[in-house]
């Protein structure tokens, strides 16, 4: 029997919400209490919500309210009829249990699992049930490759009229190490396609996405990136709003909270969104360091290994890369700070973080390797940095997206003096993603860290170490609560 | 900044909601979004609640709403002051992490996790990856003491003036197997001290507190079960009104929409609420079959030699006795049904199912024996069962309790016939307590399953096979949808 739409305006994010009222007689006779997960069918679409009970007079008993994404996903108006059913039940909930307790997943199995997932039938209990069985080297390569193939299959894939199409992805865990935006303007502006999807941060302060939007529009549908990249030979867009492996993003979802990003469902997670991009020569950027993802050479070895053979499996030639992750790179750490640094060394201005540079030269310069346009990657790619051919090709791709903004002014900062003297022995990253990430990073673009020591400086007391950005005085206060509690994340030593 | 209270009248049943205003200036100032969680304080008391902003007139922009379990919690009326701030960053997190990612966890840390799952910092999605994290295994005996003890440590502990106080509990998996109630009644007949708190389900049909609730108050505080206890020898209470072990409360929560019950955490979860009940002698059944929550022999032995382990290092004596569960135990599953069989028994009525009334005395038997009241229990559990002693004495422990009821009529009821002829040559448990739950049970009293067969009887055409009893016609239908997918779950052979 069908209730009548009334729109309530309360916005909860992600998670659909049903709001019916106590006495409606659907409740009754369907005998749905609150927190039961409802199918919710209108105009012809439908999705799954979890029910929050009325008592009272913001609704009248048949009447039906949904949280503001529900509404949009359905296009619902007031007065609009909708019908509530049960949810149906699952092949996917015994197959995530078999997981759980130790059986394999298979090809299908998978694809149910993730299907499900992507359709909103698993509720977010089940998707952090589901991640955190798959966490800590509980895949095998089988498992990995059928969870791929699971996330490419639900989504949208491009395919491109170029022989070849490169594509690079860092596994992260550096703040700062924002060389994409660089690497994709040398690459393209020597000849290579490279149409860059990024995501938006996982665990981490900020990801490519979040730093381009700081500069330009990223949130292109798959026709505006068709057009982009071929005006300009590359893009750099938001990956999420193409619905290539949205899988991808509603497991983030789970994982971000969690604080979680296991080998295995890092592999898929990268694997799935370059295969659906369509690209055919992907260089895996792996930095090192005790504080950074991978902690060990070793750790790297095994993950790049894994890469590599799935990459395989599925035909994908995949080139990792291990790099130094002992600090982070450049001085910025959050969108604005680091969009900050990708200018100034894209503009060879004076200032321009040396190791950053010298990241993206290494990087660029084996994707010109790879992509057959040179023996010699670095020299080239430093010569196209260095000429400006790099910059103006950046701003030809921003244009092209819908132009180059201005970086944010800082809003509200607090610098971190050193209380003793010394050389600096070690940086924790990790520590200062966290106090990035609750100072407001990455949902505030202009919050974040702006580090003014790097690794073997010497110190002297009252210098500054790093400063904290924020946008609201809370996160500020925020983050700054949190630093108190913790060892200073810059090790002083002296020699 | 204080907010100003507004009651909205919205039921989430356990979740916490707070609902705040889209131009709130504490939301602006502290840069809180949708889905964010925060800390909320007011009336010197706090809880931890997930944010839903509010556009348009359903608040002020300095009023804030709570859903009503959050709005009880705190005392809070309209026009109240209430404060709202970031939730502190918790180092149960990152303990739990580490669980994830294989490593053990240590007393502290099993009990900072505890601490911060009951005080409701430690979100759903954390709790559903730390109950994924300890299933299959992957806790061993170290670490489920430690979960025990911290479990306990959480909670009421009571103490009775007793030398020895004696419990029950059936690591279930077999629906019907109701014995609990009849137990008690034979054993405090015989002078046993049994102060018995039961929980509800987890996930079958009903708990012994879901069947005890239709036939009594079973909504007991210390205070009262002390009282009747004193009065009686003995109480049916549910556990989940006093505190006792509130963790296991909270983790079941978790577990039920999973659908998950593993070893580690069952252990955990009987032998922290009984440690916390005080008792000192323990029986568990362990029904056995290929359909019931322990499949092998091999399994209950390994499952009993762990409880007797666990409940050794923690100074209770574990006494396990493996049972027949092949098939469902008495006709009825689900709370009312089971509470009809549970009379039948108690009152020598001819049609009682036999085989619940000699597992009921198996039982008691054997706790007769581990309390020391005789050498031969089975004897005796007979003799008092069948004079109505156990009957009189179930009586003046209801009455004691608020009086006893009666079991209410059926609703809705759907007879599932035979399409053919044969004998039952298996009945397959876990298919009937979904079909069970999907018709409502334990949340609708009257909902559930009434068998009408049992393995080895010849059925021929037409025959009914069960029942199914429902509240609402829409989980009649759902139960019905669901059968229709399913292979029957009374499995006929010709012979």
């Amino acid at each position: 029997m069908a209730l009548s739409y009334r729109s309530l305006g309360i916005d909860t994010s992600y998670e659909h919400v049903i709001y019916m009222h106590a006495e409606c007689h659907v409740c009754h006779s369907e005998g749905f209490a609150a927190q039961t997960r409802l199918e919710v069918r209108a105009n012809g679409r439908s999705l799954i919500a979890t029910l929050s009970i009325i008592n009272g007079d913001l609704l009248r008993q048949d009447q039906v309210g949904l949280s503001l994404a529900a509404e949009h996903s359905l296009g619902l108006q007031t007065g609009d009829a909708v019908y509530v059913t049960h949810v149906p039940v699952l092949a996917s909930e015994g197959l995530l249990r078999a997981k759980i307790f130790g059986q394999r997943l298979d090809r299908p199995a998978m694809q149910a699992i993730i299907a499900d997932a992507v359709s909103g039938h698993l509720s977010e209990l089940h998707l952090s049930a589901f991640v955190t069985a798959c966490a800590g080297d509980r895949l095998d390569i089988d498992e990995i490759v059928a969870l791929t193939e699971a996330m490419v299959a639900v989504g949208e894939r491009l395919d491109w009229p170029y022989d070849v199409v490169v594509d690079k992805h860092c596994v992260g865990g550096l703040p700062g190490n924002r060389t994409t935006p660089i690497v994709v303007a040398i690459a393209t502006a020597c000849g290579l396609v490279m149409p860059k999807t990024s995501s938006r941060a996982i665990t981490s302060p900020a990801g490519t996405a979040d730093t381009m939007e700081v500069l330009t529009n990223v949130d292109l549908d798959i026709a505006a990136m068709r057009r982009v990249v071929s005006q300009t030979g590359g893009c750099l867009a938001w990956g999420g709003a193409m619905l290539l492996s949205p899988a991808d993003d509603i497991l983030i979802r789970v994982e971000r909270p969690l604080d979680l990003d296991s080998d295995g469902q890092l592999i898929a997670s990268i694997l799935s969104k370059k295969i659906a991009a369509g690209s055919n020569r992907l260089l895996i950027d792996l930095p090192v360091g005790p504080s950074a993802k991978v902690r060990s050479v070793e750790a790297a070895e095994r993950l790049a290994a894994r890469l590599v053979t799935v990459g395989k499996v599925l035909g994908l030639p995949v080139h990792p890369v291990i790099t130094d992750g002992m600090q982070p790179v450049g001085r910025g750490i959050g969108p604005a700070l680091e969009a900050r640094d990708v200018l100034q060394v894209l503009r060879n201005e004076p200032q321009a973080p040396a190791d950053l540079r010298e990241r993206a030269i290494l990087l660029a310069g084996r994707l010109l390797e790879i992509g057959g346009r040179t023996t010699d990657g670095r020299r080239l790619a430093r010569e196209v940095l260095t000429d400006g051919r790099a910059w103006r090709q950046f701003q030809v791709i921003c244009e092209a997206q819908g132009g180059l903004r201005e970086v944010p002014a800082p809003v509200l900062v607090h610098v971190v003096t050193a209380e003793q003297c010394g050389h600096v022995a070690g940086i924790d990253n990790r520590t200062l993603a966290r106090i990035a990430k609750l100072a407001g990073a990455p949902r505030s673009a202009v919050a974040g860290l702006d580090m003014h020591v790097h690794v073997g400086e010497r110190v002297e007391v009252g210098q500054p170490l790093f400063s904290i950005h924020a946008q609201a005085p809370g996160e500020l206060r925020y983050a700054q609560a949190f630093l108190a509690t913790q060892v200073l994340p810059i090790r002083l030593e002296e020699r």
